[in-house]
């Protein structure tokens, strides 16, 4: 139902993402059968596809070069990609989005290199626009997303860290991304400076209000919606938002402490969850989120009017409120 | 000895590699004390610093730019560096040149992420250079690069194999960056086509033959020089050219299969490289080498004389011959 409504926000652009996809497929195809099965089951396990998505539409701000705009939605998305693969290394997942993740199926080591693979694919793609700051800003963007990746690991299983910590680790995670998803869709496009910055700013804002509703499901929601069990980021040593607010409650404690240390048992989980979704951490949670979108919205309705506008001020809202 | 003799070859041209040396150091540095210390780590356990001697050599034959060459230099290095990380992760090596690796003294999952900082470290000091032509060599080069790395997965363990797989995984492995190098060198100078042609194939011929000694000393040094087990291609399940020309024989078979497998013990691995070493696979391997060293000294007797001329012959007659 929900996915639907986002398909739905789709429609006037179907074609352009029609068309990244087959790119998409197309650039993963390999000679060696383990690169082509694991970049494939990756590529079929969907996602929602908002980085190309947010590419498309801040192209719209400049003169739409349909080739420029492929290449870097399906650069990317293929970043995006690789992120995930080493990332369930790290968190051990054997299931994303309801399927097998690349290190379940094979190990670690092929993971490692399907990831290393995927993310030099990335460059070969974005390789053929002539831009230096194109390449500049995307080079500038994954080393930061790498080191959140280090710092992340050197934050889990801690107890003792702020809010601050967390956004600075969101930050990294997600809403870099999506801000320089929409810079360079907006920069290939020969954007002015101005709407340039508007809409990296948007997405910067729109992708912190993203991870943190990301975060909220992680325990709102269930185990079949999720494609893997509520409460992962507790399970996987990761504090977020909401539990940041009740991390120091005396009877939150011994949940938390047994998650990270793996000797939550199933019931105690789902103790723990109803804990925590009857804290009021949820909703506290949910205000910085719109916060967020607020200021995301206000960055787009300062641009020039026109129909990726429309279309980014609805997937903004949607990706602050959206159940999956 | 031997590396007195390398480093005398390299005296036209130190303070080219000190600059070098000192944008590594700077180039790796971060607030974050593990990415801080592993990337110290493997900066202080050297290496030859080939790739960058290619670079700064090969940059001679056009219009010479410091900076410009340094910028090709460190991120070839670091590239470099980063698959090291990720190997030691694939081969589970706990030792390389006599250092701890970061998979030993941290774990597989901060190697991961090291090697994709470090990986993102060179884009970003390459980004800085405005040739599109450059990003794109560069691209390729490391996409080929992972198609190898697992490629060389996929022939783990794998006795049924052809003298052409193994050319394939080493032209991957190691021929691919040191014609890129000279390549880049050359590009980012501004020389002719044909003599960056010409510097390209020298480095592809070059590498083969480096790779070959390489392979060739994992079985005749010892343990002290090479600074891990000799042998540890077959342990880690990877045939070489010497072991390719033996692999049927009946008496070598057993110690192959149980290389393989885990099960040779310390005394057996003593009898099979005596074995390897009497067998006649050395001098074979050893001459595929020189032919190929001889390819990489016609491609450069070629081009206009110079100093850099000749320190390209002679770092490739020694690389070829060189006994660490």
């Amino acid at each position: 139902m929900e996915k639907l409504k986002l398909l739905s926000l789709y429609t006037g652009f179907r074609k352009d993402l029609t068309f990244i996809e087959k790119e998409l497929e197309k650039t993963v195809d390999s000679s060696s059968p383990v690169i082509r099965q694991a970049s494939l089951l990756l590529l079929r396990a969907g996602g929602k596809r908002i980085r190309p998505i947010f590419v498309i539409l801040s192209s719209q701000f400049g003169q739409y070069s349909k080739e420029n705009v492929a290449k870097v939605a399906v650069s990317l998305e293929l970043i995006h990609m690789a992120s995930l693969v080493h990332d369930d290394v790290i968190d051990n997942s054997d299931v994303r989005r309801g399927f097998e993740t690349v290190k379940a199926r094979w190990n670690n080591r092929i993971a490692m290199y399907t990831g290393d693979y995927i993310f030099s694919r990335a460059l070969v793609s974005i390789g053929e626009i002539e831009m230096s700051a194109v390449h500049q800003l995307l080079a500038e963007t994954m080393l930061e997303i790498c080191k959140g990746e280090i710092i992340q690991i050197e934050f889990q299983q801690k107890i003792d860290q702020t809010f601050r910590d967390y956004l600075r680790r969101i930050k990294r995670k997600t809403a870099l991304l999506l801000s320089s998803s929409c810079e360079l869709g907006a920069l290939v496009s020969n954007a002015s400076p101005d709407v340039v910055r508007k809409l990296k700013r948007f997405g910067y804002f729109a992708g912190m209000a993203f991870q943190i509703v990301d975060d909220i499901l992680d325990i709102t929601s269930t185990d079949e919606k999720l494609g893997k069990p509520a409460g992962s980021d507790l399970l996987n040593g990761h504090l977020t938002l909401p539990t940041l607010y009740i991390k120091d409650e005396p009877e939150f404690q011994p949940y938390l402490v047994r998650s990270f240390y793996g000797t939550l048992t199933d019931v105690e989980r789902g103790e723990m969850l109803t804990y925590i979704r009857q804290s009021g951490a949820i909703e506290r949670a949910q205000r910085v989120s719109d916060q967020y979108l607020e200021k995301a919205i206000a960055e787009v309705e300062m641009l020039p009017d026109c129909e990726a506008k429309k279309s980014l001020l609805q997937i903004a809202e949607f990706l602050g409120q959206r159940k999956f």
